[in-house]
């Protein structure tokens, strides 16, 4: 189904039959010409990163809060706590790691076999159709099945996805890097298909909070974690687990992971998310090593796999190097080219694609094409080749050949991605820059790896962790360095020119992403010109009529408001959210004193109603009640971070970054409260061609 | 030399008889039973990690400062600068890693020929003197040239390392993890010899500032990097960089720094050190390819490797995975075992080993130990090997064998260490613990490599980084799914009874360590009760004798002072180090008015003081001066970070291990100065038994 949701994405780049697009590792031992497979491999990973839509629902967006919010409830409750609860808790995060690497293990390998399962039924009965009508000459009709199966799968899913879940559409990559920055997507952790990482991330968020809204079920498990620092962190290790189901590469799972969210890294967490990975890894290959009938036999790699190379002794040379390092500047050239016309199409598509149905007119469109393209390259191809004895083809299509041979084009297209041999179709730019003479290299494979490396990190530009997934996918280190080298001027060469595919797609969502450090000449800004000012506070003891109205005031529809005693000194913050859990608990000074046995309000009424919080307008407050107080003493976090006004842009920017803030209060030297940063006051900045430029961002 | 430098360290861990002691790649493609090579690599491996001595200046570590000091000579400079500046900046922190991977790799080359060379001539000295005595029956004599040959070798580095740098004793390791963390302990990366990891990050520091202390030359550049934030950057380049020499496992040593040092970690800063470590196995290689007369071939690992693992299809079984968590049991144990006897020596060698000539002495008694047991094993070993026609040993010594044998227990005396087969010697616990019965086993080689991993996690504790590390020195990634389930085991198995070797070696030299994460039940304890109360404040406009008078008092001895204006609020933040730079190009008021033309204090002036400020009493202020006023304004922090009184513990800790903080100051509500946190005052608790404890540290 991934798959389908591949094809509906970007420019389609469609084919496929069906299900997934994580292939199954190559475990029938099979002798294709292995740079052609790697290539076409490569080509279609690079479809399967950058397969990414626009959000339709990108205006939206919600910011996730990393800092605890520590009030009275909750101090209480982590001192009641001995220290075997903080064990038991300790104890129950790597269960629940363990839990999502397994589930998401289950997932690839349900994946895999049903990828299979499908291209076999597909090749079944166009093979059937192929043998009924060749001698009658009838052989269009059977391309013509063939397409018609092709599209009525992409629709299936193209309909799945437009109407139901927009959100399952692309790869999901840029949503889980936003979501690891701090910026929830609205549903984009909730049940449905995806590829591998974005199915690890769904897993994850679902399985620590021992609930699911999907589904309806609580569990009552958990409820501990039932908060964005602790979710976060879950979302880190499912993310991990799902590239490390995908390419067999658990370390490079966790780089993944690190590269995307490390501000908020520590080392018990890293190796939490060590562990879901390599449970995931290992439950991939112990259910495919049962479904291939060789149970117990653990080294497969992930789905995905580039091949084994053997160790060479020699592997590389000198001379190599500065071939490596040209890939790599052509990858950054390819690549950046590729980032310009995605994003053209993205733009049009925002335009012109936006209603379902003509959505799904496009999948089936390209598919179409697709189709025809496949079609005119099998006719007009003559690539015949012996049938070998060992039959390592597992769809040999014989289609224009003589007795005896296949049709490898053909083939091609039955196979699912890392079985083909496209190499004459899919690879001309790769193999037309890098192997003008294939004959005189020791391994065109190798030179295939390194323009596969080439294409991805011009394309994504992730260096460290997408250098440790090709590794951990090759199976072998001895081209680490190449990978390494191409990687990085691949980067180099492609940030001259336009920002790396997924930063493209976040920029293009508008949300509030924060990266790594303030823009280089932002130390002219201080806290007092970023600062939204005024700001809305609230008194310790309030009434209940001011905060309905602050909450229902949509014009500046805040998220955090502090908490300020007379004279107006800055004594706390509280949250939209709390207020809104208080409101529904009618927690009012005047009720609590006449009604003395009701039950004090407990962290748990915020953790059940974490973390779709009713809106303002679905909570009734009577004309009575609104003349009520509230006491805000016990929820508030009484100990908010707080800045000077003259404090550098730079300086706000690494307190945010560092502790994943959403509000920052800015008081005066007189602890009075004078402005509100939050994450949209700092994520306007950016540096743009002409020194320091403000961006349009989406309301929070 | 290598070969001693073992041969001395691990029951004593005195020695180092100098550079380092990373032997040579296996080039020469000798085909020595594979498995006992690994098993003596382990052993040897886990001798060089954990050489570790106790400092004897473990009282007077200093702690970084992490936190940019932005006063308004910083912002004027950040703010004067272009974005073609900052550009520029940029691009000499890549130059600048780029060197540190260069010269790391250089020295690493260096070490391994000094020691082959080293080694050769050792072989012939000895050989030609067993052939002149062999027959005439003075076999005896030869062993005692040998012995004194070792142990001369052993008294020049001991009395080296004794009497001029004893911080170059031990592995290094421990230091550098402490520096990462934020502590410098003195002389740690001044120019001397050590281990790679220590080399790197000397090297790093060095090269990075431009300037060496010990070489007494200043090169005028990179003085931008003259600060404590862009020194622990590069040192961590460094450290990364020579973990990738010395294994050549380059994201091994990117994942070492980011385990050490991660609470401040940033995408950009990852790629340079990533850069640091490519370059450094890459001139590695290719020195050392020139050298074997090989140039070019740039396929070899770095310094250490398990030998190469070819792929074989099914590398293990489903079964063996409880045998291999069994195996990280049982090395969990072991090292848990090792770190108390460690523990134990280090207190007995503190105690009555203190003297640098009582040093030396041991060191020397140790080689003579070792020589003794050698000559014993030699003598009623009777291994006796044929001479193959390949000559695949280096050094064969016929010694009691027949003609056309060799004796290949002393063959492995001579041997650097990777060369040499010790299998019956040294791997007892291993070998006897996982191949009972080696025949049954594909590959004995492979449990040598699990029982290696098991050994060194359950000693060093490191899993993510050491997992990477001996996938990328094996050359496969095929064993990394084994190797992290041994290395999670022994984790857990041997922090159950002890901590790991550093932590343990950390602890006692007391230093100010922070963990990831405050104590777990340590939210009883707010700032109010950490804190160090009442603070020295000074006025921002302050009598040059009150300063004077505060930075001599040695029973304070305060490093940071908060700045306050009347009525008393705090106005910003100065260090020591600013004083007394101040004090020393007598910034008064008065002087100011009446040498108009002086030239104003500039951030250079404290770049060149960077980092041995001179002491307060070496700076002479005269009666008349005393009386002087000091305007603090310009050169204060004007933005400290601040916390209320009631913040938590582990809110406080956050903020600190997050922005690398160094003082912290507690306000109350109307913005006075109630309180200074230091890291000495949140190191000191640490869960034990039976619950939160106090530990005593050394001043700061």
């Amino acid at each position: 189904m991934a798959n389908i949701t591949k094809k509906v994405s970007w420019s389609s780049r469609a084919d496929e039959s069906g299900a997934a697009g994580e292939g199954t590792p190559l475990l029938n031992g099979s002798e294709q010409p292995r740079h052609s497979r790697q290539v076409q491999l490569a080509w279609w990973l690079t479809v399967r990163l950058t397969a990414v839509t626009p959000e339709e629902a990108r205006r939206c967006c919600v910011i996730l809060d990393y800092d605890n919010i520590e009030n009275q409830l909750f101090l209480e409750e982590e001192r009641k706590m001995s220290y075997m609860g903080f064990r038991c808790l300790e104890i129950s995060r790597w269960v629940v790691c363990g839990l999502i690497g397994f589930l998401t293990g289950l997932i690839a390998c349900f994946i895999d076999i049903v990828v299979e399962q499908l291209a076999g039924i597909k090749y079944q009965v166009v093979k059937e159709n192929i043998e009924k009508f060749t001698e009658v000459g009838g052989l269009s009709i059977s391309l013509l099945l063939w397409a018609v199966l092709n599209s009525a799968i992409v629709m299936l899913g193209a309909i799945i996805v437009a109407f139901f879940e927009p959100i399952a559409a692309g790869s999901g990559i840029p949503q889980i890097k936003c979501y690891l920055n701090g910026i929830k997507i609205p549903r984009v952790v909730r049940l449905k298909e995806g590829p591998m990482i974005h199915s690890g991330a769904v897993v994850a968020a679902g399985v620590s909070q021992g609930r699911s809204t999907s589904l309806k079920r609580d569990f009552k498990i958990f409820e501990y974690f039932r908060r964005d620092t602790e979710k976060r962190d879950f979302v880190s290790a499912g993310a991990a687990a799902g590239v490390s189901a995908a390419f067999g590469a658990p370390v490079g799972g966790v780089l993944f992971s690190l590269e995307e969210g490390a501000s908020f890294w520590n080392q018990m967490l890293t190796w939490r998310i060590f562990f879901a990975s390599m449970i995931s890894t290992f439950t991939l290959n112990f259910f495919l090593s049962i479904y291939h009938n060789k149970p117990g036999e653990l080294s497969n790699p992930g789905l995905i796999n580039f091949g084994r190379f053997q160790g060479d002794s020699v592997a590389y040379n000198l001379y190599e190097i500065p071939l490596f390092i040209a890939m790599g500047a052509i990858g950054g050239l390819l690549g950046a080219l590729f980032n310009v016309l995605n994003y053209w199409l993205t733009i049009f598509r925002i335009r012109y694609v936006h209603r379902p149905c003509l959505q799904v007119m496009e999948a089936m469109l390209v598919a179409a094409v697709t189709a025809t393209v496949s079609f005119t390259m099998i006719y007009f191809s003559n690539d015949c080749q012996p049938l070998g004895p060992e039959h390592t083809e597992e769809y040999p299509l014989q289609l224009f050949c003589a007795d005896g041979e296949y049709n490898s084009m053909a083939t091609a297209f039955f196979n699912t991605p890392e079985r083909s041999i496209i190499h004459d179709v899919l690879c001309g730019i790769l193999l037309a820059t890098i192997t003008p003479d294939g004959s005189i290299w020791a391994d065109p494979g190798k030179y295939a790896l390194i323009g596969a490396a080439a294409q991805l990190g011009g394309i994504v530009r992730m260096t460290l962790s997408l250098t440790v997934i090709m590794v951990e996918a090759t199976g072998n280190v001895t081209y680490g360095l190449p990978i390494m080298l191409v990687l990085m001027t691949a980067k180099i060469v492609g940030d001259y020119f336009v920002e790396g595919l997924y930063d493209i797609h976040i920029k293009l969502q508008s949300v509030p992403f924060l990266h790594w450090e303030a823009p280089a000449t932002s130390h002219w800004l201080t806290a007092r010109e970023v600062m939204s000012s005024p700001v809305t506070c609230l008194n310790r003891i309030e009434k209940v009529g001011t905060i309905v109205d602050t909450l229902s005031n949509t014009s500046t529809n805040h998220n955090g408001f502090p908490v300020v005693v007379k004279p107006p000194k800055l004594c706390g913050l509280i949250l939209r959210s709390q207020l809104i859990v208080l409101l529904k608990h009618k927690v009012f000074v005047e009720l609590a004193r006449s009604r003395l046995t009701q039950r004090k309000l407990q962290l748990k009424d915020f953790r059940d109603a974490y973390p779709r919080f009713p809106p303002i307008q679905s909570i009734h407050v009577s004309q009575d009640e609104r003349e009520c107080m509230m006491d805000l003493t016990e929820f508030m976090n009484a100990t908010p971070y707080t800045v000077p006004q003259e404090t550098s842009l730079p300086r706000v920017f690494k307190l945010f970054r560092a502790l994943g803030l959403r509000h920052l209060v800015v008081v005066d030297d007189e602890n009075r409260v004078v402005g509100l940063v939050t994450r949209k006051d700092l994520a306007r900045y950016h540096l743009g061609k002409h020194g320091l430029e403000e961006l349009q961002l989406a309301q929070t």
